[in-house]
């Protein structure tokens, strides 16, 4: 089907994951081009225009370009408010201010920890040991507030699923799947542990998990 | 004036000035709790209801309690859309989509490098001089997209100052104010040096920093 709405990117970032599962929450039909970032394809003229950093994802529709995942999120939220999960992004002034200081904590204050835990994961470059520690301890501090709020709520936000919740879905994916050694963060902290296994089991997140497989 | 809207924390954070260079701009009476960093006024219990973390600012209006800086902004432009500067978060969500990925780039790709030239600036435990001067590559290099973007349109988000130029302001007023060590990097880009000479002397800002004076 033709639509206006495409992501550039490939599905294996953590980015460009949460603005995938944001469009199937949404039910918003879309067009991937993934951008190989081993052949530098992010650096290329054509692509700056949209994204002027050389990051993914990038993002069309219609008549607007954007960046930034989280932005491009609360985006698809706005524009296709009746579709899909109505709820996801709150549905008056009040809902979407309580998520949004959840989908702000995550990118300030669960983010940067869990972005050097998946660099020591992930990078061919080894990651200094002493900055590791330090951030898993930081992201440990970070969680335990997550399980006091998670012991008086379901979800980040209340009793609803919400952007709040999906949008820690790709860092925390990527820590508790793809190795033993930090999943326990998650596991061991009964009200996270049972939250995490809620959120991760959205059929949305599985669906861009098998996109990952076939990317 | 009786007002319901609270802030909580020292104009001297960044965090808070942001919170309140946006109710300034949006003509929205607040009052202001100066939370005491020093004395640990953060990490009591009743503060840590309204900000679990015990970070600041925490924000208070009517029913609704809030955290982190960038979602409280968010909702006073959303909540008091008509008062003030109208269109300091867009009219429609083109315009505020467009604003949003610039706030974004301030909290993860700005934010990031620049905070850590103000915790050399400001910590009393001495920073890592390679991690220094990692980040002041990692500005400068962020500082050069700006660069180019300013040649193009007169604010980060078009032709119109915004909640994307204001969420700038606190770090990049200590970073050009407070030292002659990091300044160069704003004042030696032509447009760089021009965006930032007519975002620093909005009013707005200037209240913000006379209340620092006063606190």
């Amino acid at each position: 089907m033709a639509t206006p709405v495409t992501i550039y990117g490939p599905p294996v970032s953590t980015a460009v994951s949460r603005v995938l599962a944001t469009l199937i929450e949404k039910d918003v039909p879309f067009q991937l081009i993934p951008i190989d970032l081993y052949k530098g394809e992010q650096k290329k003229p054509e692509y700056l225009k949209i994204q002027p950093f050389g990051q993914v994802p990038a993002f069309k529709d219609e008549s607007i370009t954007l960046f930034e995942s989280r932005a491009i999120c609360r985006y698809i939220c706005d524009k296709y408010a009746d579709k899909g999960n109505k709820s996801l992004y709150g549905t008056d002034i009040l809902s979407k201010a309580n998520i949004d200081q959840w989908v702000e904590t995550d990118g300030q204050t669960f983010g940067p920890p869990s972005g050097v835990l998946l660099l020591d994961l992930f990078s061919s470059v080894p990651v200094d040991e002493a900055l590791v520690k330090k951030n898993v301890d930081k992201l440990a501090k970070v969680l335990d507030i997550y399980e006091q709020k998670l012991g008086q709520t379901r979800f980040l936000a209340g009793d609803e699923f919400s952007f709040a919740d999906l949008s820690h879905l790709p860092n925390g994916d990527y820590l508790v799947n793809s190795t033993d050694r930090y999943g326990y963060l998650f596991t061991s902290r009964k009200n996270v542990n049972r939250w995490w296994t809620e959120i991760s089991n959205r059929e949305s997140w599985k669906k861009v998990l098998e996109m990952r497989k076939n990317a």
